[in-house]
This record gives structure tokens, C-alpha cells and sequence, in this order.
């Protein structure tokens, strides 16, 4: 296993990292150098977080009721972790879910980020060899998560621009059947809503097509909804228990089969604090995963931190709606900057990017054409984007554009920088017209990654969703 | 893998701790409660780090060089971890082996605790089905840390009384066959120095009998140190690496076959913060443990206040001085205690706990007979204990009693309790003479869990060493 490639880490949605580490952009030091736009970060409410701590000193000095925490934290190490902390996180969890569900703590599992919560449940689900589908395009990091150290495998169920990527019906049952044909026993669809890359949420349609496929398959869902405190617009976002029980499937078999990922990584932008979840109504899931949780434990010092901001309900309150307000005006920012370089982004009400239609800018309609235009937007125009085949999408042309990881001034800049690089590139625009969903799928089955990337060395350590 | 059973919750070790919950020792509130001596925790020195808190209040509130620290700590994730707090794990690793060996912060791995440092190294080492042969004694928890979810075998180095339980050449050779026999390929050795539950450290001659065995049978060896900075007494404390260098075997393939875990849960007390390590030499296991350490990574809160803490060398060397000692004398009230009873320690001069001869008090020498004591001394004597055959020993009536989770009192408090009950229970005492090894081995194999203690429910979730 310690030699093994399936970790992933060789694609190119990492690679780009280390480019940008060569040369990272800074205003006064750097003013040519790469501009980050490959990162999920949330940088745009750390304002008020600090000015939380600086009002509440004691919280962080361990201070209580006189006396000291400090003590009793150290030898913290309970795999059920902090009851109080517990509390308020299914708190959190009913509060972005505007209290459409109510959530037990005694089904939540706490883990070391969420990384670690899906490879849990992973480990829970499904036997080495056995598959869960999971739509495209998808998070590049699951193909370490769910399969290097499971023995899982995931099956891409193919979704397109042609509907705004949706899932439909007859792509889940296509994924079952190259499951079949490859015989492999499929154990769940593993989703994630709000989508990364894609920055939209799932409608009610999509989410019972998904619940009705679950059922007559007899098989789990997985939903990850780690973005799901960053819905910054319509429509609204429904998580996959609010539609189970808008179907009265309470007491059904589903309502066992169904679990849920969730963080404060994003949410609140604290990756570095390891804070991840699983949620679940299946007792022996939840049994299991929490042995497993030993593999993965949260320090108590700041599982107690964060039980006291997350505690603090009014702030909280104020930081998801300004979060919010902060990230859908970056949206904004950057979905009419790239308009003005006749770009268009999917249309989304979530996450922390916006997913890119570059289609016109690509030479051909291939992935080696995709994997040439992100050289170029990264060597030429300096900007650390994600290619849309990193998050195996199934048609090229696509790019994930991170814009919560930077100043305003910044992204102004990136802005700036595209629309010099489409101005000057007049030439390679090809005005295709649209690619037809059969022409894309051809194009994915010639993909390869171009020699320079597998050139590079792999030395990024970035856990970044 | 959820409803697996492998790993080893309902093992007295775990229950013995359900017990004491329902019915724990307080001088005022319980005066007649179970006094916990199960749990391998170092109390003794806290006053030490809550009066470096206090003069460090900057360190806790992010503060440095004038500005805050917080924004930067929230958003590493880097699986790399904190450079600085690396540097000071490599000197302070360093220090309580004597300085006699050099360690490299480029071959340390950061790990969520010592439990997922086994996990990832076995991840590394072994494939479903390959064995590891460990000497017994050895910590309940391995059979959960080592097997569970990398489907690894562990097969016993049988060690006895006799010599104190030191390995010796043949009973490597014997678990080396008694693997074939299995048909599981060896991968390595793994050891725990000093060890849990015996309280001694290993001794140059066995250490050189392990590189030999290693070398000869081209296999790993893993050195679980993490009671490395426990060692109170002489003889002084070897850990592997050194025996290397001793041994001149710096350019030898075993070089990079040789892997020491470590941690900070038991040196300083803080297992609630979740900080092991890996430190190999193996640039291609470094390499895969990194990158499975995404799967738990230590908030980096907690990393930048364990990097200021062991930066502070005076202190650290302050603190290891003192800690030994107040961890010497609480053995000798131990051991002291017991011998008033009649009842003899294993020679120790490490770890939080003694191993403790109470086979003149089995009614028979089967392990049935140990478990038979093992209930009366909790609810009889009201004291929680180990006992051997939680921890794999091949011979009964062994127990491992812990004495640096309590205060003097409450210590002083269990000793007059078993004194009590050896007194009254004189007539249990059979004057048996020391049964030889072959009885011994012979009992080991009618072991079974008493039925009472299976009938109990899992209910405890502490990951204690």
C-alpha cells in the first residue's frame, strides 16, 4: 500500500498547487507571480471569529466556572467526545438546515476533518472490491479518501452540462450497470450537496430520483454536505434527511441507509482545527464508526474551543448570515469579471467556486486541449485554476475557480489577467459550436495527462476540499 | 467490517473500565467506589504545565511578534504539519533518549495519537493477511489498532515469568514458525519499549537478539516508544535506533526497516490532544504515511501550542526531571504497598503502571481462575485492574495496576484495600508452587471469556494505552 498510485496525488488539481508554490502572488513582493484560485478556503469571515476570541479570553485559557479546563482536556481522550460539544454541533448542523430536521447527538461521530469521516464510512459500507457511484464531476481527493486504504471502488455516474449537470434517472442506472459489468457489488451512491466543484445545491426532484433509485437497489447514500453553511442564495438548499422525511420515510428501511458528512472547514473556514462529522440514523454504523473515530480523534482543546463559539448562538447566527453575504457578493465579483471576458460560470447558490465553461477557449474539443489551456492560464496568464478532468468531469472544457481564498483587490487582479489573456488570445478562440454529449464522452476516453504533469514532482500537503 | 468484531471492545480491559463508571471512587462523594487502576494516565505533573500556561498567556491567545496568530493556524492543513513544531518533536525525542541519537524533522510523521501512528504503519507494512509477531505481554488495544481495519495478523513471541518475560531467540523462532504454520507471511516484529503493561525497558542483549532475528529473516520492527520519556530508574532506556548505531548498521538494509512510533499522551500527559508520530528512515514509508495522515491530522491549534510548549528546553528538561521522579516515588508506594500484602511487583523502572505477580491467589492456576480474581478485585476490593490476560500474557495471575492516575491518597487508600482483602482472604491463599511454563502454556489454551463479561454492554469509549 505504501507504494501504491491510487492516492491520487498525482493529479493535476494538486500539481497546480505546486506551481503556485513556486510562485506565489503577493501585491507588493510577488505582483507577477500565481494567483491561488485552486484553493476552497474561506477566508472572507476570520474578522469576526477574531473578534470572538478577543472577546472571550477566557475560552482559550482554558478558564471555567473560577477554575481551570486545562487539566481535565489533557486527558480528554473519549471516543464519544465532548457531550457539549456534541450539543451544539447538531445545533449547527438544524440551524444552516433553516431547523427543517432535527438531529440527535447520540447519532453523530466525531472525526479528525472530514476526510477522515468519509474514508469511516467507507470502511463501514463496503468490503475491498465493492462500489459506490458517485456523479461527475466530483472532488478529486475521493479517490485517496474512499479507495486507497478501503479497497473501494468508485463508478462515475456521468452527468452533463447539457441539463447543468444534474442527475438523472437514466445516468444512475447506467452506473449500476458498468458496475454490474465489472462486477462489482454496488453498496451505495456517494453525493455531494452543495457540489464541489459545481457550487449548486440539489433540487427536490434530483434528491428524490436519488432516494427512489437508493430503495429499489436496496443499497446506502452517502451525502456530504460539508458546504452545506455556505448556500449564499436561491434555490434553498434541501439535505438529503430533510427529503427523506418530506417523503415520510421515517420508519422506512432508507432512513437507516442514509449519512450524512459534515465540517466546519468550510462553514466557518477552520480546516486547520480537523473538525469533520458523520451523522447517521443506523445504529451499528454509528457504533462502528465511533471505534473507528480512534484513528481520528479531534484534540479536546479545540473540540472545546469550538463548543464554545458554535455555544454562542446569537454570534453564530450573525457569522452564517454575513458569511454568506460576504460569499455571494464574491460570487458576483467573480462571475460578472469573467463576463466581461465573455465567460460564463454555471449557474450556482453555494460553495466557495464557481464551475467555468471554457469551452471556447480550448483548441480542440479534448482533454488534451483542456489540459493545454490550464497550462497556459497557469504559466501564462498566472492564475491556479482546477481543470474540470481533475474532478472527472465528463465533458472538457471546464474549470473550477476558487474565490473565497483572497482580498478583493486580488481577484480584481485575476479578473484583470483573464481578460487581458481572452483579448490577446482573440485567435484561439475557435467558436465551436457546443460539443454534443456523445462527442465529449469519445474525447474523455482518450484523456491523458499531458507528460509535462507527471514530470512534476508530488510534494503539495494540502488536505484541501 | 461494521459489524466485525476484531476489535477487541469487549475485552476485560475496556470492561473492567464500564465497571468503575458506574460506580467511581470519590474521597467525599464515594468513599466506597471503584478506584480507577486501569488506565495507564500521568497526573503527576500538571501543576508543572498549568504554571507555564499562566506564564505563557500569549501562546494560548495566538499572539506573536505583536499580531495574531489565529487566521494563519485556522487555515493549515498542510499534512506536512507545523515545521517548527516538527523541530522541536525531533529534539525533544532527542533528549529523553539521552541525545544518542540524532533524529531529522524530514523523517517524522504527524499523527492524530500514537493508535492511528500503529494503524498507518501497518497500512504501510503489511498487506490483509500478513502477520506481525509481537512478544506477550502486550496492550489490549493492539488487536483493534494493528488488525481491525488493515487486516493484518498478530502472532505472539510467547514470553514468561521465568526470565522475566525477556524475548528470547527461540521465542522469536517459535512465533516465526507458529506463522508459517498459518500460512501468514512475516512482515515484521513489533514491540512496545518500554513496555505496557511491564513497566521495564528492553535490554541491549534483547535488542540485539531482535536486529539479529530481523536481519536474518529480512523483516521489519516496529518500536512502539512511546513510554520513552517514563523511564524513572536505571537501567537506562535503549530504544531501537540506538542499538542500531551501536551496532554500526547505519548503511545496513535494516536502517530502513526499523520504525519507532511516539507520542506525547504519556510523557506529558496529554492523550486528549492527540499527538503521536511516526520516525522511520524509509523515505518510501514516510512518503505513504504522510499522505495517509490526511485520514488524521492534529488540529493545528494544538500543534502550535505543543510547539511553543517543547520549545521551552528549560522547562522540558524541568519537567522530564521531575516528572521521573515524582513517577519513581509513586512506584515504590506501589510496590511497597503490595509487598506489604505479600503480593511482589515485576521489576520495573518505566511506565505509568506495574506488573504484578498475584498467582498465589488464584484458586487454580488456569486463566479462568485470574478472571475469577480479576471480578472480586473489582467488586470486592473495589479497585480496577488489568488483568494479564487482557493483555495477552501467557501465564495467569498477572495483573497490571496503574499508579499515576490518583493522588497519594487515593493510592495509599487501594493499598489498605488489598491489604484488607489479602488478610481476609487468607484462606484463598494456596501456597502453590510456581507453576512451570508447560502448565502454564497448557491453561492459556482453555481460556475463555467468563460469561458474565461478554453479557455486558461495549459501552466505553476511552482509547487509552
Amino acid at each position: 500500500m505504501a507504494i501504491c498510485k491510487s492516492h491520487g496525488q498525482d493529479s493535476s488539481y494538486f500539481i497546480g498547487w505546486q506551481e503556485y508554490e513556486k510562485n506565489p502572488y503577493h501585491p507588493i513582493r510577488n505582483p507577477s507571480g500565481i494567483i491561488q484560485m485552486g484553493l476552497a478556503e474561506n477566508q472572507l469571515s476570520f474578522d469576526l471569529l477574531e473578534s470572538w476570541l478577543t472577546r472571550n479570553q477566557d475560552v482559550i485559557q482554558f478558564r471555567e466556572n473560577g477554575g481551570s479546563m486545562f487539566r481535565d482536556l489533557a486527558l480528554f481522550q473519549d471516543y464519544h467526545g465532548l457531550q457539549a460539544f456534541k450539543n451544539v454541533l447538531v445545533a449547527f448542523m438544524a440551524e444552516i438546515r433553516k431547523k427543517k430536521v432535527k438531529f440527535d447527538p447520540k447519532n453523530l461521530v466525531l472525526t479528525a476533518g472530514s476526510t477522515s469521516a468519509n474514508e469511516t464510512l467507507i470502511f463501514c459500507l463496503a468490503e475491498p472490491g465493492e462500489a459506490l457511484l458517485i456523479p461527475t464531476p466530483y472532488y478529486p481527493g475521493f479517490d485517496r479518501d474512499l479507495k486507497w486504504r478501503t479497497g473501494a471502488e468508485i463508478v462515475p455516474i456521468h452527468c452533463y452540462s447539457s441539463n447543468n449537470f444534474r442527475i438523472t434517472e437514466s445516468a444512475l442506472e447506467e452506473a449500476y450497470e458498468q458496475a454490474q459489468k465489472l462486477n462489482l457489488t454496488v453498496k451505495g451512491v456517494f453525493i455531494t450537496n452543495p457540489s464541489n466543484p459545481l457550487g449548486t445545491t440539489m433540487s427536490h426532484d434530483e434528491l428524490n430520483i436519488l432516494i427512489t433509485f437508493a430503495m429499489a437497489k436496496n443499497i446506502h447514500i452517502v451525502s456530504d454536505e460539508i458546504y452545506a453553511g455556505t448556500v449564499f442564495d436561491s434555490p434553498k438548499f434541501i439535505s438529503i434527511m430533510e427529503a427523506l422525511i418530506d417523503r415520510k420515510l421515517e420508519k422506512s428501511k432508507m432512513w437507516n441507509q442514509v449519512h450524512i458528512v459534515s465540517s466546519l472547514s468550510k462553514d466557518l473556514g477552520l480546516p486547520g482545527f480537523r473538525i469533520g462529522m458523520i451523522y447517521s440514523n443506523n445504529e451499528t454504523l454509528i457504533a462502528a464508526a465511533t471505534k473507528m473515530s480512534s484513528f481520528g480523534l479531534i484534540s479536546s482543546q479545540t473540540q472545546y474551543l469550538l463548543s464554545k463559539i458554535l455555544g454562542d448562538r446569537k454570534f453564530i447566527k450573525r457569522y452564517v448570515k454575513e458569511n454568506k453575504k460576504q460569499l455571494k457578493h464574491r460570487r458576483e465579483m467573480l462571475a460578472s469579471g469573467l463576463a466581461n471576458s465573455g465567460i460564463e460560470c454555471l449557474e450556482s447558490n453555494a460553495g466557495l467556486f464557481c464551475f467555468v465553461d471554457m469551452k471556447d477557449l480550448l483548441k480542440s474539443n479534448t482533454f488534451e486541449a483542456e489540459m493545454e489551456l490550464w497550462k497556459k492560464i497557469i504559466s501564462d496568464v498566472g492564475l491556479n485554476v482546477s481543470p474540470g478532468s481533475s474532478c472527472h468531469c465528463s465533458e472538457p472544457g471546464w474549470f473550477r475557480i476558487c474565490f473565497a481564498n483572497m482580498s478583493k483587490e486580488t481577484l480584481d487582479i485575476a479578473m484583470q489577467r483573464i481578460n487581458d489573456f481572452v483579448k490577446s488570445n482573440g485567435n484561439l478562440r475557435r467558436n465551436l459550436q457546443l460539443p454534443s454529449v456523445a462527442a465529449a464522452a469519445g474525447s474523455r476516453r482518450r484523456r491523458t495527462i499531458a507528460n509535462w504533469v507527471v514530470k512534476l514532482s508530488s510534494g503539495d500537503g494540502r488536505t484541501d476540499r
